[in-house]
């Protein structure tokens, strides 16, 4: 995803406003979970079939194609690859939904802009503040604290909030056959790390909890922050955006391998996949396929959010595997379980 | 340790040069294991006592101080911390025989400075040089190829290359103590990580085979990169210096948890050791204090490299642990065996 094309999430977060709950699809069903089969949630066919095979391949003791587990690295976007980004990405309504909270503070916003747009839900005048404007909304929300305060205020958020039309908290909007993935490369030695467009202290605070990531190993965009009375400060300055290119230079820098799997959804993971095909030995690009209007959502070339068109073309000429969310996924997200998903 | 000092590496490069091989003392005793001694190069007494009551009391569930398994975050600095850092930094000694290696190429650098002074071993012109001198120096051996021809170069250079004084490999002139500490650590549920001021690619090469520590948990002073024909280019540019409060900004940067234990040296791990100690629940500060002219060096306040002096004062005052590295450790490094030290 493409967290920081401003202009463009300033637009959505009044679309998001706008957007009521239509189409309420909650998935209720019970997984069927056999010991034979680490992928229930998939149908079988060839997706799910290129997924077990290449995790045969690489875990064969004496194989042609096997990795050692040090190697066996996997990356992960994260909005609509592991969790919806349709009509608009969570961060971005996390942000709207900041606003009017600190707005109590801030009499002065209701006459300010960008703040007064957002407030008024006004999309025009949200969109004619640009990108200064949607560079201030993101730095009044994110920056001027600790990362401990930020956390805390993330945790929060991400308890109450829900998801304009699946009326579900937005970790329970993940994909259950991802977490499927996910767990099964885990139980077979590999190490799964987020590689997302989204800035990382906002994921932090819970990936460990819906996908059984850990925070080390949750690489995203970042926020500068010095250190300042034992704490870290975080500053009103981007450090590094992890989006197309920026994202093998973040899985350089922090992890020091180069994966043999990657999953993505959009021409922001295009780099990512052709970083992590282009080593030597068996590799796994893939591609989630949004193909599915009923269940979950429906868009690749002309989305703004998720936008799908040269990656799209590149899977096709070099056969990476595309899943098409609508066949190859019996279920999409995880059952509620007592108002709560299961956790992975 | 303070590699970004330019002046004093320059300087340094030189000095590394004029020095030859007086006290050769390789450690060639057999370490007697126990299954009940988890540090049997540490003698018993206080310091060896305050690390292992602290992971006991951090391990033991239903205390007071326990800490789950996945906040068992411990860090290291390298240089002086964990391998040998006198007379200089092993990475000025690679630097210096770059140099001396690239010169076949570059005729011209007979006589250009910095290069000239390098070749010549001429220290007075290598300091007149300067700042901008050193960076270059950096930069000439450390960029403008990919991250895997770096990794190559170090790894051949670390095969080859031996301590001045000791006459052995550099990951033979590692600590045999602190690699006990790592594994017990590792042991009882920790996850180690170097956090050093050495550049990030000069360690990840041979830092799992001397310390057990993986690429993805090394952290040090980072040279930007940018992706080019599916690879990584290591540019003239440095992204990030971890040394000082540079520390504990990468630490929640690439980690996100407090560390519950650190270890250094030096000032340069003083806001490491403040930022570790200002979290709430059992915490460990470690100082490596050399007091050891026979089997290692002495040196603390006014050496140059590897300074001990205000982070030595804070210690004193808070009570944090300085190992004499004299009276508590029994061994230095590990003992040779068929001219290799024992892997972690």
């Amino acid at each position: 995803m493409r967290l920081w094309s401003m202009n463009l999430v300033i637009a959505l977060i009044g679309t998001g406003l706008l957007l009521s709950g239509c189409h309420p699809s909650p998935e209720t069903k019970t997984i069927s979970e056999t010991h034979s089969d680490p992928l229930p949630s998939w149908n079988d066919g060839p997706t799910k079939r290129s997924i077990t095979d290449f995790v045969k391949r690489v875990t064969k003791e004496g194989g042609p194609d096997f990795v050692p587990q040090a190697d066996r690295v996997a990356t992960f976007d994260n909005d609509g690859t592991l969790w919806v980004e349709q009509p608009i990405y969570a961060e971005a309504i996390f942000i709207n939904d900041r606003i009017e909270q600190l707005a109590a503070d801030h009499p002065e916003w209701k006459k300010k802009q960008p703040y007064a747009a957002v407030l008024d839900h006004d999309m025009k005048a949200l969109a004619a503040d640009g990108q200064k404007g949607a560079v201030q909304l993101l730095m009044v929300t994110h920056t001027g604290m600790t990362v401990e305060a930020f956390d805390k205020t993330v945790s929060e958020w991400i308890e109450g909030a829900q998801h304009p039309r699946f009326h579900r908290p937005f970790t329970q909007c993940i994909y259950q056959p991802m977490v499927e993935v996910l767990t099964y490369l885990r139980q077979n030695g590999f190490k799964t790390y987020i590689v997302s467009g989204g800035e990382q202290e906002f994921m932090r605070p819970w990936t460990e909890k819906a996908y059984g990531i850990p925070r080390e190993q949750v690489i995203g965009s970042q926020i500068k922050t010095e250190l300042k009375d034992g704490a870290l400060m975080r500053l009103a300055q981007v450090d590094s955006i992890d989006d197309g290119p920026g994202k093998p230079v973040n899985i350089g820098k922090f992890i020091g391998k180069r994966p043999i799997a990657a999953f993505g959804n959009s021409d922001g993971d295009q780099q990512m996949l052709e970083y992590t095909t282009a080593g030597s030995g068996a590799r796994l690009a893939v591609l989630v396929h949004h193909t599915d209007p009923q269940r979950e959502y429906s868009y690749d070339r002309e989305s703004k959010v998720g936008t799908l068109n040269k990656a799209l073309d590149e899977a096709l000429q070099k056969h990476w595997v595309v899943i098409d969310m609508k066949s190859d996924w019996k279920q999409v997200f995880p059952p509620v379980t007592n108002g709560r998903a299961p956790q992975p």
